[in-house]
């Protein structure tokens, strides 16, 4: 069966993301570094040429049971020792002696992490395409859209669609950039043997380490990173950003879905429903982002926490990298793909922002009356004019234009058609079409990396 | 297959813990809850005896696929809905109505996961039993064994081993208290229906819910929790707590069995053993407590984060705590499962306690100097004649006792005997006797409480 | 000046909680732990009566500076080094010997830490009193004012502002039991030596140790904690999980606050200004509340990983409870103090409840027309029937029931009357009315409990 | 005075570091922003240049009270409104209307974090300098002095002392590259008005923005970063990057000075006594430099949950955001001070990593007997001979090459030279000096940029 299995598990991993963390890919990862190393080994003369043929076939061993290796790691806290007995069983006698010959556990679960990572990157990738793309799609299209900007839940002034979607943009294209970096830098084999020396390869491990990570696709870092566990808290990091600017994305997806207030809205298509309310159309994409933001919050203290690994390996903090970083990994791209999914349908209601945005009766141009009326009678003799003119609208349910007309100060230093534009919310957009401009561009610079590294799938 | 599958979850899921946190077993309390609920609106006259009966049959539904339940929960973000369906479609026409009867789905998955939060503390209360044994043992049996008590990791006064598991069992008496109070009075069905308000149950709301309690061995609180997530906050605390205990032992475990210190050991016959060194003997057990503690402290983040449950239901947060719970309840059990175990085959090293204590040849015993020749000369000037004494000693690899001598006022104010007496760390244990009896006097009240709960697997 | 010192320090604590957790305060509280040990000493013959007496005078020692300690701490990690030395200095020189006698830094520390937490319990129980009361008020009055219930930030269902209140006080019980139970059993001395034996008194440790915990009004543990940090992240857990039940409340007050919702406010008279828009009215009481709870999620993996203490005494981690816990103690007080201020000036708008329950055109009855119709012609279908008609009724503009008459399996099953009166919220609210009652009867128990912990202050 | 005032306040804020985050400090950075924006829109004609002038004046302000701007921010969560305020009645009556003209509150406390945390940057660099130059320096002076490694707390290979130097280099240097990166690319102001668009500057907003940027030192950012918080989050991870490399040092170095271990301690001159021990010689600066570790941990999971800021500002995000940045800096600025003093006294004991290496009579070369077995016998076979050897020796506290001795295969496979060969540590150290060699290279590039940074300040 394709895609993740158990109770809660599809909900925080995709079916594109399962065929890279599963425990079966992780455990073939981990064949493939044995057998790298013994192919370089075998290339560099360390080991019998025959016996890293033989030990390179054991890449396409079928098999394997990935439970049958976890329930032995809890005999020496690592599923390699299982791996390497069981490997050697099925090579011929000669052979035997060569495999994992001169590595040490962490050399090969750390690489075949790398491998998986590099893959999870990949798959990310094109959810981070996907969401850019729509966002510059939203951006452009819904740029003059009108729609009230909301600070601490309350009306502050006129923006529009596109600047909102451009905002998300922006925050999609900062938060990746780390992992871009991890992507072009980060992915190196570790390779160090049991005390970091690489002692049992004399003179010859850094030409084998090199080897094994041409052969894999990696880079070969300036020395085993068995103990600066900086790269995994790294990658932490870097997927939480991601996870955070997608979360934020959702979050206002739900809240500008609310019944009141009506202008996004996941399509009814996507599902949604309820075990008991029939009418109801949940925002289900989005509540799902956020769960993964919860979670993924969790998952950094345990990462960085791990940075203290003890003298020449963690005890303790080793083993809880692995399930913590692989959990991290998929809720991080179940929250880009699910952002993607409900980017790709959202539903814009540009009546509900307009009418939303004309709520306030005026209010929302407050700060513009302000500032005009402050050149005059100086700000705070202007704040109080207005703030107290906004509250006798508030209480009076009456426009704003007609409380500030009740004052002669307004009344008089202003003509009519200044009074009016006053409250005109398209003519109060600053800047707003510059940020959208900056944000397509960035994107445009952005995706070409993107591009490059999703390729690569 | 028996116990969990997978490559890491075997190190974090015990085969004991296993039957009761998986999919399986979820979806089956789930099965059980929605019988619970039909079988008591029969009773009362809700929904029709018949279709109370056909429901209840459901309970010993065979195949239902958890993994189904849980790929199509992506849609509506809770796998209720899919269940009630597929149950729904096994039943007789004239029974159809009445499955899920004004319930939600939020009623079956809380409730459910009381259900296991149930069989879970039962099975760790074995775990507790046998810790809490285990240590009562060690305390009385090396009551007297001294041992150097270590501050900020330096030699500090004389103990006892005894002493050190009094400790450590007064520190699990201490954590598990909570976790008991919650087995008591905490475990509750969730019952409000859609809007908390059990509508559709008219004036039968909470009769109907009460025996769903009854039905269920569980007890009914004075109002739906949908929104109040405390327990489930509060279950993730009492279980950090427990975990924090056991690990403090493993730690000091791990540091006791370092190669130059050797005071403890895991016995040989675990495991233990290394992919590249065949001379290595590695306290696995207390590593791998390590390693739950550490991702224990990342649960609990996301656990009190999703207390701020929006309106009626929490939007994400809901999602969030289902493999959060679950992966903390089964890595706390997994803790006190490696704790006992590693407990139970604890070797003693007595001799190694008693060489390391003296290995600082007396320096160990300079606070009880200290006092003594504060009451003639004043603390300070004290003070300094002993720090110095010790640093000569250090310096010169000398006893305390020599260069103490050297300085007058110690050799004038007191008699030979007194001196030599001084230095005798077995002669300088305080209450430590007092408290070890506390200690076991503290577990055996607690035992008993714990007994009654594990009593009930 | 009265209140903390700081730019953001007044965010997060109160005046009220200023003088508790102040610098000064901690000292004056070590202080006393000092003078308590040596009038215990005293009495019972330990140390001269004279030195007790000398002693004892320093408790009312003025012009000790903490921040002398807090940098004199750098050198040894611990403030209460330099601060024997300092009383060691006021003292007349036969006295000097028989300060701090037997005791360790940590008795010191521990025990001063557990007086400022029954002072700021104390303060906290004010706050729960007001808040619980002005819940308790609100449940009643509001007990049958119409409003809709929301789950997934969709109306769901009728509901009442009463319930909902209740549902908050039944959250804020729930949550302060923990705190409660810390109270009456968890005070305790801490009270070991340097080694945790109280060595240096020989038979007479416990004697002392009870009479100084019953000069300080604190209990008399079973044994030392010094490495037992239970205490310490239970009390951590126990303030969190209050913090959480405020939070939420301060949530949903942001939420229905929403101008286009409308039906909660901050009273205007508490500020919640704009620097640059007078027309806003921030929900500033609820925004500090949510600020406080973001932060304390962060103190709680650093309390519960501080259970791992080394050996005899944390090496780290004690350092890093002492800000954590203080932090934690003001910043769980702010977020009562906030709340009991905003619920103290909660203005409801009980129109608005009403008209946005009715703004989805009788929708939110669909779970009622459903299981109505569901009796006659099964779930399945009823529910895709009322699905369809709550959908074109959104399409359409149109009221449920005017789309639920083009279909005649509803007009034909059910009279005027009774489909008339399937649209009345009124008479759909199931058990509201008992759950408010038991949310009343809870906290008429709980405030009596905590009406004894706050009339202490 | 200088230096942090409090109690606990002076172990987690350096002298150096306070006036960096001070209150003061903070406020006087605000008022910089407020001028900077009144100069940039004077010298562009947004504002009279009077009133330029006029406020620019205002930045050698004296006597402002950061604690009544902290407790007025209690009504507006904001310490920019009163900030506003008393600037406002510092100006004359005509330049009153322009200060603050176009901006929000975020605008100015966003940017004078940036100018704080430029700052503290730099002083950080101080100290990663010192700690790389000092670790390179024991990298190279400790090459070949032979030391055990040590995996899981156990005896694992042979190393060297300067190898363990070298791998704390190279995560030195790892951790700090993300930093480094943050400050050349990240140090922007944040300019977006209240609603996030510029409204108030109509057309001038950029051209504005870019004036205050280059006024300031800073850059100007495509967007307003109001609700794109992840420079921030990622400020944060960047940092605790930094404190885990360093933790991992202190961490080591305390495991190291272990009474029974005795290969590091950190110079007696430092201070690291005792209340009640005279004898002792705490590693205080490493235990405190762990207790910053610990606290860090907590702040990251705030930082990382602020990303989701709602709508045009994060409400209660925001504000939690201040105070935890701020101690996070600091914490983390006072463990690489910390560190670097610690590594600036350490004291290496040479004939202690012998006696140790030593320690277990050849076990340590287990590996390489294993390899060299192998070739002959198969691994399988080997491993078990060896693992047996290994326990007997340990059993018969008898030297591995005596127990091996008695095997035959060994005997006979092997001459004599060769079998004594096999146990000489230093021709067993692989790549050890390659790795050597790559961290110090590695660190001369780091360090000139760290160079440059540092060379600001």
């Amino acid at each position: 069966m394709d895609g993740p299995e158990g109770l809660f598990e599809p909900l925080f991993i995709s079916d594109e993301m399962d065929p890279i963390v599963s425990a079966h890919n992780w455990v073939q990862k981990m064949v493939d570094v044995e057998c790298a190393i013994a192919r370089a080994q075998g290339e560099l003369g360390v080991i019998p040429a025959d016996a890293a043929n033989e030990i390179s076939r054991l890449a396409s061993t079928h098999g394997l049971d990935p439970t049958e290796l976890g329930r032995k790691a809890r005999d020496g806290a690592t599923p390699v020792i299982p791996l390497v007995q069981i490997l050697t069983d099925k090579l011929p006698e000669t052979a035997r002696p060569w495999i994992h010959y001169g590595a040490t556990s962490q050399d090969i679960l750390d690489t075949a992490t790398m491998l998986v990572v590099k893959d999870a990157i990949r798959l990310i990738a094109q959810d981070i395409l996907e969401i850019g793309n729509l966002l510059g799609l939203l951006a452009e299209r819904y740029r003059l859209t009108p729609m009230v900007a909301r600070t601490l839940f309350q009306h502050a002034l006129p923006s529009t669609f596109g600047l909102k979607a451009a905002n998300w943009l922006g925050g999609v294209v900062s938060a990746s950039t780390s992992l871009e970096r991890f992507f072009r830098n980060e992915l190196v084999v570790q390779f160090g043997g049991a005390g970091g020396t690489l002692a049992a390869l004399d003179d010859r491990g850094v030409l084998v380490g090199e080897r094994v990570a041409s052969l894999l696709g990696l880079s070969f870092p300036a020395m085993p990173w068995h103990t600066q566990r900086i790269r995994i808290a790294e990658l932490g990091g870097a997927l939480a950003l991601i996870v955070g600017a997608v979360a934020k994305i959702a979050n206002d997806i739900v809240l500008a879905g609310q019944a009141e207030i009506g202008e996004l809205s996941e399509s009814q298509g996507l599902g949604g429903g309820s075990s008991a309310l029939p009418q109801k159309v949940n925002p289900v994409g989005s509540i799902l982002v956020n769960a993964c933001f919860r979670r993924v919050q969790g998952f950094l203290p345990v990462l960085y926490g791990c940075l203290i690994a003890e003298n020449e390996r963690g005890a303790g903090g080793w083993q809880a990298e692995w399930p913590t970083l692989r959990d991290l990994i998929s809720t991080a791209e179940t929250s880009t793909k699910r952002s993607a999914m409900t980017l790709r349908h959202l539903v814009v209601d540009e009546a509900a922002m307009l009418r939303n945005l004309e709520l306030g009766r005026g209010n929302v141009m407050a700060e513009r009356v302000l500032l005009r009326l402050s050149e005059g009678m100086g700000r705070s003799a202007a704040h109080e004019l207005v703030r107290d003119a906004t509250r006798r609208s508030t209480k009076n349910q009456s426009s704003l234009i007609h409380e500030l007309n009740q004052e002669a100060v307004f009344r008089e230093s202003l003509s009519d058609d200044e009074r009016i534009e006053l409250f005109n919310p398209l003519s109060y957009l600053g800047s707003a079409q510059i940020f959208i401009d900056n944000a397509l561009s960035q994107w445009q610079s952005a995706s070409a990396g993107w591009n490059i590294i999703a390729g690569g799938v």
